[in-house]
């Protein structure tokens, strides 16, 4: 059986150390969260994790969700008492509206409360990852009324939310979606169409479900601009604001997937449902963004989880396994073999994977910062300047925190040998669930192309040019210390690199816009890295103050100063590959004729 | 439903055009191969694969197989009939000695009939494969008795083979293995002790199953120099030499996997089981690496066949898949939207996965006539110069052909989006299966290490140097040809990334031997890189001959064209970073102290 601890250490040296949480105390919210509330609310939802949502994921996997003949779901066992659990604690609403009944802290908080429910149970943590992101969407863009019907409910978690857009014919281009409203004479609209892959779109743990659906008014222009975004609830809400009538939405099937067998993936039919336009007409797609941005970085934290449990579970193994002798010699004479921490080629995978982890969480702990101040700050210039940076990071961090939590995932899984393959120690688990976070919420080729064709371009290169400028002042005012200089070389070297590929698409991409396709993907690794880089120079920083002042934090300060290193050394490196590979352009993959594939 | 199309014209072209098979036809074997037994046999072996293998795949891995409690295991429907199929069809003994009713036909054909099926079915392919791997060793190193006993009825596939190697403490390292061997009065040795992972172990397809256990004769040294190798057969051959008395080795469980759910994978308990002894006492592990290696490039083969056939599926997807237009305008203007070809991104994966697999085709049959040469030469130095070689590629082919057939099959289920992730799609099903891969038969970091550690040492490095000096050759050999300047060009900077590691070795390991472990596994993808390298070249060379004596088959040498271009451009690059990993050595990652993992 796996194991999961959540890094409740790590997490407070990112906030307070690394990324001064006390600089943001002028923000709504912020004021709340004092360092010890922080660390109480993390040490809960350490324990919510550990205690009630691990326990419940291999065997949620086994048992999977099981739909009925009436178009029932039923979650595996100790899901639904799990929920209750979760919603009465108040971490759905963790960071939302008070208004409404959330409690308004920070998001920044949230996403590290949410990295440690998914990485404790991911096919869990969907249920109130995207009630959360259906609440953004309802708060930002729905009416008063909609707000007062559904946010409460939602925020408490005695209903859930959903969201419907994909069709069979139709996943990345919206433009071609089918589904339809037509309006009713009491202002609902009559929603009908097949809805695919939705994830928690029929379950047994809420009094209700709240589906955000997207659908085309009748008469509305083709494409992406006739999209419209509709409430549409399973029970539609009584005179009293209860579940009354049933609506005419239902779960046809449910699909029998790779991983997140817990997660409920619905084929959902609209016929003739009550639908109420959130936002207005036609700009559906506008509306959803809200919902699908907060849910790329969900996604991105997914990503992360699987990696973070991965890695302990991993670490714990090898510490026990004993197999063959250091190259050195025996280190374990006594015992009839060394234990396999002692194999480099163990090693490597291990801090492959926590070189990853703990500048992943860093950096998006950074964007969640970001998230806040663009919301939050009454200094509009501030605003724009975190929402350039965030719109930025978004589709960097969903589609390489993703491609490499997998990899992870199976590195880790690769540590167990045979075992690892084995379903009763759940590595493969890991590895199926992670999977489908390079998928969901946009294909991580998406990804690329959002930042490639959509984000760097955007007000003429303003994002990119204030990120290229932050960590430019960055490695300026660092590098007269010397102890830095071994992490500013690798992030200098991957900056440079990021430079010239962002040249070489600006003098090769406007002509032939296949290029920016064709390297795209390399792109948007490459600033992974060099994100990822950039804030392994700050933990080295703050790791290497800790340390001066505290001699009781240098062993876990040296750790991260070694992790960081070994970034800089072993995953730096692949910057250059990327920019070599896009150099290349696109003639070559285009000029092989389809059919001669 | 999954589809599969074998890959005979590539096939040919690498057989006759490639690696000139017909220089070959003095071998033993070879002369009964000519060209036209070579198409048949593959034309016959494609049609096996496709009309009987293949339609049992996905079916497989959801029925699974089972095992009931009076220890005998059901393979999944219609595996029984499709064995007999298979070993009526003359294909297990394809390439076995005709002293027991073998066909002896060369090793390299073997190799392409066992890619065509473990494309179709790796599940299923393991149990004869494993069959083929044991008739070898028993056939290097068993008294005349046993081979006359049984390698008529193993090669005839009445009877099946496995390899008990592992134990619950003792997988990489074999020296810790307890299972123990006493002799009997008539010769033979009870066996007693426990062996898991046993892929094949127990079956309801053949008559008897011969095991090839590792165990330690009571008073053998300890570790490796103690161990010996036995056959256990499940029923003891009476007589008549039919299944006799019912022999104490039982299936205690199968294990519950991620992938290859149709091959039973079994704890085999053997309670003073009857054995025999194979080849000397005490040389057991030398005896078992026949059939290892044998089995390695088997794996390797594995690799290769999940990333063939995945690939095919994705083209055949993406080309009927309408999402999108693209970037430079609509290709298909009459339709909703243009086919997800025109995107440049799934043109990359794609030609990722081609050029990797055509490479590798190459690759691995040039290793199998490296193979059939080093057992079958008359001359003793061609022998000894192939069997170097060979066993320099072995583990390359084993760690690299898995890696990349893994993260292919990854690659091919991205392409289908969040189709890719269901069950019925059957793509992540071949993600599954390849998974296995990377693990068993040597998990791939003991390959890397078996690379470095002993296949570059040894002999003064003399299977290196052959082979450095085999392509600098050729480099030299082709450079005046400017048709070949793009390949070459790739070529030769892989080359000498490849020296220079090798040289950072030379100079660093000696002293350090952890700076070996350290760097294996970039060495070894760096070797498989530039191994694949000098493959394309060939092929490009040879494509280009063809093309100008066949305009017929101008396009399809075209498309290979592009593909090795393709490789040089976005492939080969990553020997840079390989390189700069190795050349930082050991000291970051042994420094962190076990516990701070």
């Amino acid at each position: 059986m796996p194991s999961y601890q959540a890094p409740v250490a790590d997490a407070l040296f990112l906030l307070n150390d690394v990324l001064h949480w006390d600089r943001y105390n002028n923000l709504p919210g912020f004021a709340d969260a004092s360092p010890d509330v922080v660390e109480a609310v993390l040490q809960e939802a350490a324990k919510i994790s550990q205690e009630i949502l691990q326990p419940i994921n291999l065997s949620g996997d086994r048992e999977g969700c099981v739909r009925h003949d009436d178009g029932s779901v039923t979650t595996p066992k100790g899901f639904k008492e799990a929920f209750k659990a979760y919603a009465e604690g108040g971490w759905i609403g963790l960071a939302t509206n008070p208004d409404f009944g959330g409690q308004g802290l920070p998001y920044t908080l949230a996403t590290l409360v949410n990295e440690f429910s998914a990485s404790a149970n991911m096919a869990f943590t969907m249920y109130p990852g995207l009630t959360q992101s259906a609440i953004a969407a309802i708060d930002k863009h729905a009416s008063a009324e909609l707000k007062n019907a559904y946010l409460p409910k939602m925020i408490a978690g005695t209903w859930s939310g959903t969201m419907n857009l994909t069709e069979p014919h139709c996943g990345t281009d919206l433009g071609l979606l089918k589904t339809k409203a037509v309006p009713n004479p009491d202002g609902s609209y009559a929603i009908t169409g097949q809805k695919i892959f939705i994830s928690a779109g029929e379950q047994d743990m809420t009094e209700n479900i709240v589906h955000l659906v997207l659908a085309r008014i009748e008469g509305a222009p083709a494409g992406t601009r006739g999209i419209s975004l509709f409430i549409v609830p399973k029970f539609i809400p009584d005179a009293s604001g209860n579940p009354g009538e049933r609506n005419g939405v239902s779960c046809g099937s449910i699909e029998h997937k790779m991983g997140i067998h817990a997660n409920s993936t619905c084929v959902m039919n609209h016929d003739g449902a009550k639908g109420w336009l959130v936002g207005e007409a036609n700009r559906g797609l506008n509306a959803m963004f809200v919902m699908m941005n907060e849910a790329r970085l969900g996604v991105a934290n997914q990503g992360l989880s699987q990696s973070e449990v991965a890695y302990q579970n991993a670490v714990a193994y090898a510490k026990e396994r004993l197999q063959g002798r250091s190259l050195t010699g025996p280190k374990s004479p006594d015992k009839p073999a060394d234990s396999i921490m002692v194999h480099p080629d163990v090693r490597r995978m291990l801090l492959e994977i926590r070189a990853f982890n703990e500048a992943a969480r860093a950096l998006i702990l950074w964007a969640s910062l970001h998230a806040d101040v663009s919301q939050k700050s009454p200094d509009e210039k501030q605003r724009q300047a975190s929402e350039d940076i965030l719109g930025l990071l978004t589709p960097v961090l969903k589609g390489v925190f993703t491609d490499r939590g997998f990899d992870n995932a199976v590195k880790a899984q690769q540590v167990f040998g045979g075992h690892g393959y084995i379903g009763e120690w759940g590595m493969e688990q890991f590895v199926r669930d992670a999977r489908i976070a390079m998928i969901y919420e946009g294909a991580n080729g998406i990804q690329a192309l959002d930042l490639v064709g959509r984000k760097l371009p955007k007000d003429g290169g303003r994002a990119l040019t204030a990120f290229l400028n932050e960590v430019g002042g960055y490695l300026k005012q660092e590098e007269s210390d010397p102890a830095m200089q071994p992490y500013l070389a690798g992030l200098k070297s991957g900056v440079g690199h990021l430079q010239q590929a962002t040249m070489w698409l600006m003098q090769n991409a406007m002509a032939k816009p296949d290029n920016a396709g064709a390297g795209s993907y390399d792109y948007m690794h490459l600033f992974g890295l060099v994100a990822m880089g950039y804030m392994w120079c700050k933990i080295a920083k703050a790791a290497q103050a800790k340390k001066a002042a505290d001699a009781g934090q240098a062993a876990a300060m040296d750790a991260k100063l070694i992790a960081g290193k070994f970034y800089m050394e072993r995953l730096m490196p692949e910057t250059a590959a990327h920019l070599a590979r896009l150099s290349t352009g696109a003639d070559t993959m285009m000029a092989l004729p389809a059919d001669a594939f």
